[in-house]
């Protein structure tokens, strides 16, 4: 552990926070909150903002940050999310220690600490391997708006040129932060985090690995401990707010009027009443009957409850209520083990902060007043004595339809178990939590799976479907994984996080662009048809009068370089003879009479993987050259059908560049169009090939060709 | 001209509303407002909405509505928008003749009824070629979520459960319906239109058309004509909300607490202070200044200047201020012809009210006073004595950056000229506009057009590069397309409408979603590798035992079904054979020693062209049958490299279908799948195919064989 990492932890000195890239705490507040271990109640450091140059800081992202994430690309950016991944894993065991004491257990460290490093790795390989190197993103295809293609339009993302704050919760300290700032960091946009003050120390000690990482580029990250009050005040549309938190907070924030009339971006994620839901096929002796009891045991009882997609309404067939809470009871009763977290036989820690455990008492008792029966657990359970702890608690309802059951949130190992009587009513119980983060639906039929979805789907950001093939392999409930958006509608705040490449667009500006083939090409550095060319003929190349493309490595080849071939005519012998080779002897190419009646088809045609491989044959280079490989071919659409006595000819041109940055070499991407012989359009596609940075290359050691 | 519409537009009795499938008017209201003639100051209509049922409606739309949608798939609504936009095709003069009434030209209605047909045809296209033919929308690729692919995940779009509620503002009575009408009816959500009142009448009189089609499917549209303030107190976060109009009405709707509270979705769509900037290497004597001069008069004339695109903010060259005025002057004065917008000679007709008109005039006056000189037009300058009318108005300003002319709109024929020294300082008065629907960037040079669109592209929804080759065939500055994005950050609303498919997404919800291959196989509907097949090998296929897929139209294919081939062994002679053929001799085919050198393979290895040419011999059914076509190909991916002496094999399996609605076929994509001897996969791709609904089928008189 960093020796000022132990300071922040270990003494009841006041926090820092990390500000236009200096540590910094007031010297002599006036006023401070005192937070305390979770387990012990000891006081573990003290926060206060008192004189803090909120302003300066915002300033700060605004021209610093923007100016040194500008000066990298999304790849160059995406690497170093790697290397901080790779740091913070050397050191993940600090962090594990300093947890303990906001009442997390091993397991819990697991879901935070390792769970925020992983989403970093997953964006750091997503960013590479899904974006271009360059600082515009495309979005979709070309529109043509003229009808003789001078006017096209498109659409770029384009960084947001403001600051990325991210306001966070409690519960996940290393996660909350990571899972914000790794997309935010590849989009370009500088960040401004504001963890939550119970366990805000433990986010201190993150940032400061990242900051002695040396990875991070100046003025990229900055650090606020303690409240903020007035950070909305001096933001405006230019700047992105991502929070996580209770849907109170949230509506606080969105009354702003910078939100309300400023534009500023606001994104929000809170806790929902998230339901499971146990399919009418899914009875005790099934397998899925037993991957449903483990998944709402685990999501109740991991982080001690403490988590927004926890499972709060347990929707089971009216048949299966009894057996539902029996199970529940007898794994919870088996497998909960309140306790010191630190302890190894521990399952189920402290909550987060005495506040925590008084709101998740007064919660329960409201769900009891509303007509809950405590089947486990209770206000008055077992628990120890000291520390923030709340027992393991399974409810049931008489009238599914309680309003509180789908309105009362005890943010706690807590949850209720709800009967249906038919799907409907199934989806219309999940319906009245007016929108969730996720919902797991366990069923092992496909078409129960899709009633499902199309009931429940746009209620909610997330669905888990369980069943016997699954369940050993899934992720679960409870897990927002990198890949797929968290966030859902309604109560569940509205926002969208996550989700791959989608959330690195959430801090970029969608615009539409219009312009000629010329001037899109500079503008997105995607080469478009219509646009100026570098043309080298057949004829030119083997006079030495041009250069082919393929001889050009990443240091020499512009978009826009293309080779155009000279035509070759197709006769009806090489259409059958192609037809033997490959054995596709489709009638199309083979029957004269059943081709014409065919109603795309003249008379006999080619193979469209014929014209392809001649194409490739057209406009080869064969020698060995900076071209290594064509590992691939995207959208190809065969326009016009080539009979016997047909010619073809082969225009190839330099679309996008993508250097790697770990590679000796880069994707290129070329457009390929086929004409006739009488410039008609045949085919078109993208011919992906690798192309040496330099020719000739280093020695390679390990090549990989996927993309 | 239909009676009805006739008795709406020309005597003073009560506008009706549509509501629950009914027209519907108070009878004798205590209160109405008197809408006026923009032209003649004669009363038009009156409205009132005493006694209306909001809530009533609301519920028709969420029942009635979403359930006659429901019923029909995302074709069958986009084809029923091309049938809509032939009816009111038919129909539109006498929408022209209404719209004259509201100080509208001929050239005016073109962009306003003509356009917002012109965008349901488009939608009608769009939801065709590029939507499945089904309720449920996949985003994205899948992801795998465990090793051995028993866990994965996606995405997908279902339409919102509620009601899209459209606030729309007066200077498009019909486009500013139909291009939001558009996308939320293919996405399957019912419409409450809600118009403004100056120019409602005209919206009533559309609409009427629509209801009188017998296109639209019970409860799809509803009409509130007149005021409906209490609207929002009846929506949550099943609903959305558009609005298109002004800043502060925008303001007032977002501080509704079902918008901040309760999760209705609301996007904003609010004129701004949209620039036109002049590059510096546009000079008088290049074509682009003649373009862009043409372009500024155009944008301030067209609609009287009453569009939120127009252009308030006309940047240029210090040196080019005079110069831009005086051509500005020149072309105004002998162009513009204010006047009785149904006479022919009038280029600039009426405002839409007296109430814009003097509207018009207190924001000329305050750019005035801020320091504004009156270069032509302004307060004083000529007019037609009767009707709302404001004077072609240009302005220019000493200070650039004076803050009135980057925030006072005025919502008329107006425009001020400001002078930039460098492209930085050009970048930096743009964004002075705080967020703006669209610029204009006219420049020859592809690499300022870059610079520009990386220092402006976030501050806009829009930006039109303008130069010589496109300036004849560019649909305008001040024109959204249906298939761009339209909407912007900030000042603008942060809103976005149109984009094509983008649109249709917004009145649905992105859901991820987890689960084992064949549950969300069940749930998108497109087969997942790992999902359960029905498997036909070659061997089952010639004894008779299985059904090759190429055998089955779309009535007896289902996804899965699926063909397995058998092995086929490359030879080296192959490998020669084939490169001989096509003249692909790449070095990696024919140079044993090339090819061990170069970094992906292993010697001479088989060309990519091969390997999927001869897969379609090994799955291919030669006779003639329900598969016609093969039009195409996407996503290949060459993984492992084939040497000689390796073999290959195939399966293909049905993955997604889409019948066409008009046309006895439909699309079927395979995913394909090559494997070595050893189960490496070599490839994997999808193959394009179009196959018949019925076989044999019945005589097809045309045919298009395009996507």
């Amino acid at each position: 552990m960093s020796e000022s990492a132990t300071a922040a932890a270990h003494s009841p000195s006041i926090l820092p926070s990390y500000l236009q890239g200096t540590w910094w705490a007031p010297e002599n507040p006036q006023r401070t909150t005192d937070v305390l271990d979770a387990v012990t109640g000891e006081v573990v450091t003290r926060v206060s903002t008192e004189g803090m140059d909120l302003p300066g800081a915002i300033e700060h992202a605004r021209t610093v940050g923007q100016r040194s994430l500008g000066e990298l690309t999304i790849h160059e950016r995406a690497l170093k999310l790697k290397e901080l991944a790779l740091f913070l894993s050397e050191h993940k065991k600090e962090l594990y220690q300093i947890s303990f004491r906001t009442g997390a257990t091993q397991r819990d460290h697991y879901i935070d600490i390792d769970g925020g490093i992983g989403t970093l790795f997953t964006f750091s390989s997503k960013g590479r391997r899904e974006l271009p190197n360059a600082n515009v993103i495309v979005d979709g295809q070309v529109e043509p708006l003229s009808p003789d293609g001078t006017f096209i339009g498109g659409h770029i993302y384009t960084r947001l040129p403001g600051v990325a704050v991210q306001i966070n919760a409690f519960n996940f300290p290393v996660w909350g932060m990571l899972e914000k700032f790794a997309p935010s960091f590849i989009a370009g946009m500088p960040t401004i985090v504001k963890p939550a003050t119970p366990t805000g120390y433990v986010t201190e000690a993150c940032v400061r690995l990242m900051v002695d990482s040396g990875v991070l580029p100046e003025g990229s990250i900055q650090l606020v401990s303690g409240s903020a009050r007035d950070l909305l005040d001096h933001l405006d549309y230019r700047d992105h707010v991502a929070f996580t938190g209770s849907a109170g907070t949230a509506q606080t924030l969105r009354e702003h009027p910078n939100v309300l009339q400023n534009g500023v971006r606001f994104t929000a994620e809170t806790d929902s009443l998230n339901a499971a839901i146990l399919g009418p096929d899914a009875t005790p002796e099934t397998p899925e009957f037993d991957a449903f009891i483990k998944s709402v045991v685990l999501e109740i009882t991991a982080k001690a409850g403490q988590k927004c997609t926890a499972i709060r309404r347990t929707i089971v067939p009216n048949a299966q209520v009894d057996a539902v809470v029996e199970a529940l009871n007898a794994r919870i009763t088996e497998r909960a083990v309140l306790g010191d977290p630190s302890e190894k036989t521990t399952t189920v820690g402290a909550l987060a902060s005495f506040d925590q455990q008084a709101e998740v008492g007064k919660a329960v008792d409201r769900l009891i007043s509303a007509g809950g029966t405590v089947r486990l657990g209770g206000p008055d359970g077992p628990k120890p004595e000291r520390g923030a702890y709340f027992p393991v608690t399974v409810l049931s309802f008489d009238d599914a339809r309680t309003p509180e059951v789908h309105s009362v949130e005890a943010f706690g190992p807590v949850t209720s178990v709800l009967g249906y009587g038919s799907v409907e009513e199934a989806i219309e119980l999940a319906a009245l939590g007016s929108g969730s983060l996720v919902a797991t639906v366990c069923t092992h039929d496909p078409e129960l799976a899709r009633q499902f979805a199309v009931g429940i789907g746009a209620h909610h950001g997330r669905l888990l479907f369980l069943d016997r093939d699954d369940a050993k392999t899934s992720t679960g409930h409870g897990s927002p994984m990198p890949h797929l958006v968290h966030g859902g509608p309604g109560r569940a705040g509205g926002g969208e996080e996550l989700g791959g490449i989608r959330a690195v667009k959430h801090y970029m500006q969608r615009t539409a662009v219009q312009g000629s083939p010329d001037l899109l090409t500079g503008v997105t550095g995607v080469w478009h048809q219509g646009a100026a060319a570098n043309v080298a003929t057949r004829a030119a190349v083997e006079a030495g009068e041009a250069e082919h493309p393929f001889r050009k490595s990443l240091e020499t080849l512009r978009i826009g370089d293309q080779f155009a071939s000279d035509l070759r005519t197709v006769t009806l012998q090489d259409i059958t003879d192609f037809a033997n080779e490959t054995g596709d002897t489709f009638y199309a190419h083979t029957d004269e009479e059943a081709a014409t009646a065919n109603p795309f088809f003249p008379r006999r045609v080619a193979h469209g993987y014929l014209l392809v491989s001649w194409a490739a044959g057209l406009f080869v280079e064969p020698a060995p050259g900076p071209v290594l490989a064509n590992y691939g071919l995207e959208n190809l659409r065969f326009i016009t059908p080539v009979t016997y006595d047909d010619a073809i000819r082969v225009t190839l041109t330099a679309k996008q560049i993508t250097p790697r940055v770990t590679d000796e070499y880069g994707e290129v991407r070329w457009d390929a169009v086929l004409h006739n012989q009488n410039d008609e359009i045949v085919a078109q596609y993208d011919v992906l090939t690798l192309v040496a940075k330099t020719w000739p290359m280093p020695e390679v050691e390990e090549a990989d060709a996927t993309a």
